[in-house]
């Protein structure tokens, strides 16, 4: 695990490390909640008389990192002919939604480029470094165990997902009792975990590009599944998966997100019906059908659409037949798991996966960390070699 | 929670610490595993020439721990003389199966008496400290609040609960995927968890005076519930439910418990037989009938049994049938829960508490510790309240 805390990024200058790429990768971590779909990175640029200048990705569409220190160093009057930059992901040599990083390195006079990692996405892969040293300037690149390669690669687990996968990294959530207990025989689930898990839980779906519910919770619980309860600048998209379209048009997830940021709402069907469909779409929902062989909604194809839409962290937050279905199409990358310091017995467990035949067939998981949040525990596990992807 | 971690008692005097109250402490740790159903009792013996003596409670019929440290300074040709004695609890005024250690420091001459807490024993509830003072002894009693007083009662929960409740502690060991399940639809359940979380069970028993199963476990898994994967210099005794006296007299518990260690089988059950009692009691077996109004064994009036048998803390390593029941009559202190990482899905549960018909009808915890055993998690939780007599 990375000895940084990603949830407590250093916020200012002052406290930053005096270690450039350690001080370039904190800034990237600054970036997470803001930057989707774009990678969260960093960067420190240190001027040949050691002056220092840092900047991190900005909200998409807006200046990634390098331009944001050369800003800096701009605004500081430092001089950047000849400065080393220390960036957490290789330079972008492509026009994205902004121009290619590496002409702004160049162009600045930059004579060295220090790279944490290169960037997994295929218009890039290599192709920066390239363009740089082509100008001339000399690029380190860390090794692929390096302190903040590792953390740097964690930090942006989703994207790395997306681009090398081409599925989003699936995050499952979960909140039960210590036995494991979803919700009482008779439904009661609110709540079993505390005020404080719930607002942790909300800084989960802020770093997620969408969080994804089934049909069953729509109708049972009527959710918003926005980020309300810690602060945001963007909302993550919904997904509904919904296989017959019966998400009532007077669901509360039409209403406007929290903090009056927009989302969007995509639903997955597997039977389409024009007047329904019709009603959705009035409400701005978009919805694509997605059928499998058994008439549900195929999610494994489901995953791979929503990689076209630039999702890179899918935070599912369903209920146990849902979670049960993940779990049998082997979909479930990493389980986020609130546990409440009480037995509750008898009742809805978290998923309907099984009934196994064997212990082997369970989902082999291994403990990523484990926090106190409240009363509460917040159990993180990853399945194994889930993230073989991130070792490349 | 104390700063001691009970696990790991320093084990020499080389290591022990300055302060001789908590070098006290630390001895009367090492004597947690030997020296039930007597409390675990340190005593560092401080000369007026500042020599030191230690010693802690031996096996049950043995010294306690001041003549211990007694001995020791005698040993070492100290001057007992004037000596200050620092006790982790108050010496025992009667005799019980050894003569009064109140009556050998003072007839040693020791000055000073500095006591982390009373023993909640009613045969010497504060007669010892009376004794002492009585005989021209200067004696202090550390607040409740002190933290090796809060560690000693800590570390003798089970003797504060036999001695102030009248029954046991009762720990309820369970081993569940993260989902909460404990055996598959088809009953596999060996094995869940690592061999380090059996390992670390089988030191869970042996602190614990007695191991209690069910004759569901007895007839499904026949085991011998004793212990075998640590070092151990007894064996607790073993407590089986069996309401219709089904024990079968060839059950494995009956052979030889590992280590060459005695232990007694006591068997309550609610329909006396007189056939299969003999039987069992042939084998050495101790049979009590304890009915309730529904036919089965009355669990309450058993804990108070087991008390009467010195029984300190009780070890629940029982089916989810047996746990809902003793769940059920409020009788769990603490869980001790091991999460394998993994999912398994549906199956069986932890118990079959329940089913509730609102979330604050479910037992109420809180988490006490969560550590890492080989791949698993092991969580300690108390039950909320569960533990105020020793706040007393």
């Amino acid at each position: 695990m990375s000895t940084f805390d990603l949830n407590n990024p250093k916020s200012d200058e002052a406290s930053a490390s005096a270690d450039p790429m350690l001080a370039a990768a904190e800034a990237g971590q600054l970036a997470r909640l803001i930057c989707a779909p774009n990678p969260a990175v960093g960067c420190a640029l240190i001027s040949q008389d050691s002056r220092r200048a840092i900047g991190h990705t900005q909200q998409v569409g807006g200046p990634h990192a390098e331009v944001m220190s050369l800003r800096a160093a701009v605004a500081q009057g430092m001089d950047i002919q000849g400065s080393t930059a220390y960036v957490t992901m290789e330079p972008c040599s492509h026009h994205g939604r902004t121009p290619p990083c590496c002409d702004a390195l160049v162009v600045a006079g930059v004579r060295k480029v220090v790279v944490a990692t290169r960037d997994p996405n295929p218009l890039v892969a290599g192709r920066g470094i390239e363009k740089l040293r082509a100008a001339g300037i000399e690029v380190e690149v860390l090794s692929a165990d390096h302190e903040v390669t590792r953390a740097v690669r964690e930090l942006n687990i989703g994207f790395f997902s997306r681009m090398i996968r081409g599925t989003p990294w699936v995050r499952m959530k979960m909140a039960a009792s210590l036995d494991g207990t979803t919700a009482l025989a008779n439904g009661t689930s609110q709540w079993i975990t505390s005020e404080e898990s719930r607002t942790d839980g909300h800084g989960w779906r802020a770093r997620a590009c969408a969080v994804l519910t089934g049909i069953g919770t729509v109708l049972e619980d009527d959710p918003m599944l926005d980020v309300r309860l810690v602060p945001a600048t963007r909302q993550p998209h919904l997904v509904i998966v919904d296989s017959r379209l019966e998400t009532p048009p007077d669901a509360r997830l039409f209403q406007p997100a929290a903090h009056g940021l927009p989302r969007q709402v995509w639903i997955y069907c597997a039977r389409p019906g024009a007047t329904r469909q019709a009603a959705l779409e009035a409400l701005g929902a978009q919805i694509r059908c997605l059928p499998d062989a058994n008439g549900k909604v195929d999610l494994g194809a489901m995953l791979k659409d929503l990689a076209q839409r630039e999702v890179n962290e899918l935070h599912l937050e369903a209920g146990y037949k849902l979670n049960g279905s993940f779990l049998r199409a082997g979909l479930v990358d990493e389980c986020l798991l609130y546990l409440a310091p009480t037995l509750l017995g008898q009742g809805a467990g978290i998923s309907n996966f099984g009934p196994l035949q064997q212990l082997g067939e369970g989902l082999p998981l291994q403990f990523q960390s484990v926090e106190r949040v409240g009363k509460d525990l917040r159990i993180l596990a990853r399945g194994v070699d889930r993230d073989a992807f991130l070792k490349g």
